[in-house]
């Protein structure tokens, strides 16, 4: 299987652009008083070729798997917690569950590789690659066939559902480690300025990590190519990102993108079709070290700064009423002339 | 008439405190991994008495008023767009309107002082002090009498309106020029520091309007006292919004506070009750020069930072969702125990 990377234009149309321009000057408010908001719905607009974006069936979905890497004790919990959390976001007890009850949006959790077998479930979509990817400090994280199929199954599961939103979430113990390790590679920073805490380590347990991910980075030190790295730090909930947010671009939805580990995704994504971030919202800056500067190697800013480190695509799902507020006010918002107010003196 | 300061009590209950410390952490997510949602939802439990805080229909309040010192040429628009505005509030046309409506708000609009007589509606509350104030540049922009009318029109606004929680917006031509203003004499800075650009001045008009700020200032050189201060500059509806926050800090209805504006009533309040700080979740960080350093004085950490200087309470109503979110993560989210989640290694 060899996945093939869609083609994406960039987001660009000068006629649409100033069309777009001229319908949020036209609105009752100051030039530019809606700050980012404007320029979001400028995005969204050309997004959807309209000068009335609008939102259908936005849907998050939280990609799950295991890391081998775990078993060397980069995490403050251990790995059955994966599976667990699943239960909880199909349960509606996790934080993702309710803010995605909150604000209408579709939750469904892909099964990417977690070391559980689940049962079927409505929400719950199974494209397990394997039961958690092999350790990236013996060898790579997973065989470039098993990168190409989660590729594809992430580009997959984007196909398969309605809608024009795609909202990136994520669930794996360990992963803050592969995202850490790709960032690392791909942006050519040291391992210190990528990694940090994940869930919750100590001191002691946050040297322990730099550790081992400065041995992963040796050991893979011919792994360059974005897919190599991917491949060799892993995970699968990771290549399925990668390949949903392209599919995702791809078709014009926006992919609306949560902390660091989503963020390590788009990464991987924008370094095989640069287009993509076109189509990305980033939601939030994270509490983990190396999610400012990951933003910045991206030259994006994000939407939210609240400390989240929470992952799950929680700071998405935050982040998304934002969303909905650029389209609406550019739908509904009257003009002067149509309100009759008087414009600059 | 005297209006009388209500009592606000210290939002403080060290059990209570640790109680709802206690149920954050319980949650299924890593300790502190809801960053600043977190401090959200203790505040809101202790303002509620309460582990389970729920919001009641909340009520944005947009106080809107004219200012005599708009004449000296502070704005880039004329008086009229005053109740031009208010007019495009009741239509549901403004942005306020719109957004508004996306989060279930309910809008109310107080005249506070407006230049212009509206035909009654249901959503517009008459309060009107006076046709607008008196140009400060020549005397106080009110008297003492028409200073403590205002702030008990204001805490009766808030009486009258069922809930408990209180988004403030305003609307008033040159109002940036009181809340410049407020802020100089109260916070000690000078008036380059706390005047902007408003709804748009160019280079010419902000010379002008800080030129005419520093005649206003030396002219009431005498208005130190905060009420002295609010009388001498205006305006208001920034009057109102000062007894509305006392009030509905005194019933622990929260105050939701938009931008500079209200910003600056807030400040006003906060000087007659230091307490009230306790009660108020702002915003937003706004793009008006002098709103960074007013929230600085403050000590005050905004929500939101999205380059906004629109007000109407549009901010407000942009952060709500993440008020209701930490209410519902605390009420809503399963814990260790009830989820079955494994903790810490």
């Amino acid at each position: 299987m060899n996945f093939i990377t869609p083609d994406i234009p960039r987001l660009h149309d000068a006629a649409l652009g100033a069309q777009l321009q001229q319908r949020i000057d036209s609105k009752t408010k100051p030039l530019g008083a809606l700050g980012r908001l404007e320029a979001l719905a400028s995005q969204l607009g050309l997004m959807q070729r309209s000068v009335n974006p609008a939102f259908t069936e936005p849907q998050l979905v939280v990609f799950a798997a295991d890391h081998g890497l775990a078993a060397r004790g980069v995490s403050a919990y251990p790995s059955d917690v994966t599976w667990q959390m699943v239960e909880n976001f199909l349960a509606g007890g996790a934080a993702v569950s309710v803010l995605a009850r909150q604000h209408g949006l579709a939750l469904t959790v892909v099964d990417a590789g977690v070391r559980h077998d689940f049962q079927p479930r409505a929400q719950l979509l199974q494209y397990k690659v394997a039961a958690g990817t092999a350790d990236s400090s013996v060898g790579a994280a997973m065989t470039a066939d098993q990168c190409h199929q989660a590729l594809q199954a992430g580009a997959d599961v984007v196909r398969g559902l309605p809608g024009n939103a795609l909202l990136l979430g994520e669930m794996g113990i360990g992963n803050t480690s592969s995202a850490a390790l790709l960032m690392s590679r791909l942006c050519g920073e040291p391992i210190t300025a990528c990694s940090g805490r994940g869930t919750g380590l100590d001191d002691a347990g946050m040297k322990r990590k730099r550790a081992v991910l400065q041995e992963v980075l040796s050991l893979h030190a011919h792994a360059l190519e974005p897919l190599d790295a991917l491949a060799a730090f892993g995970g699968f909930e990771i290549a399925m990102m990668v390949g949903a947010t392209l599919q995702a671009a791809s078709e014009r939805r926006v992919v609306v993108v949560d902390g660091f580990i989503c963020g390590a995704a788009v990464l991987v994504a924008s370094r095989l079709s640069p287009a993509v971030l076109d189509y990305c919202v980033f939601a939030h800056r994270s509490d983990e070290s190396g999610h400012a500067l990951m933003l910045q190697h991206l030259q994006v800013q994000p939407l939210l700064d609240m400390g989240l480190r929470l992952g799950e695509g929680s700071g998405a799902a935050l982040a998304w009423p934002l969303l909905v507020s650029a389209t609406l006010f550019l739908r509904e918002m009257a003009s002067f002339e149509s309100a009759g107010v008087s414009t600059k003196e």
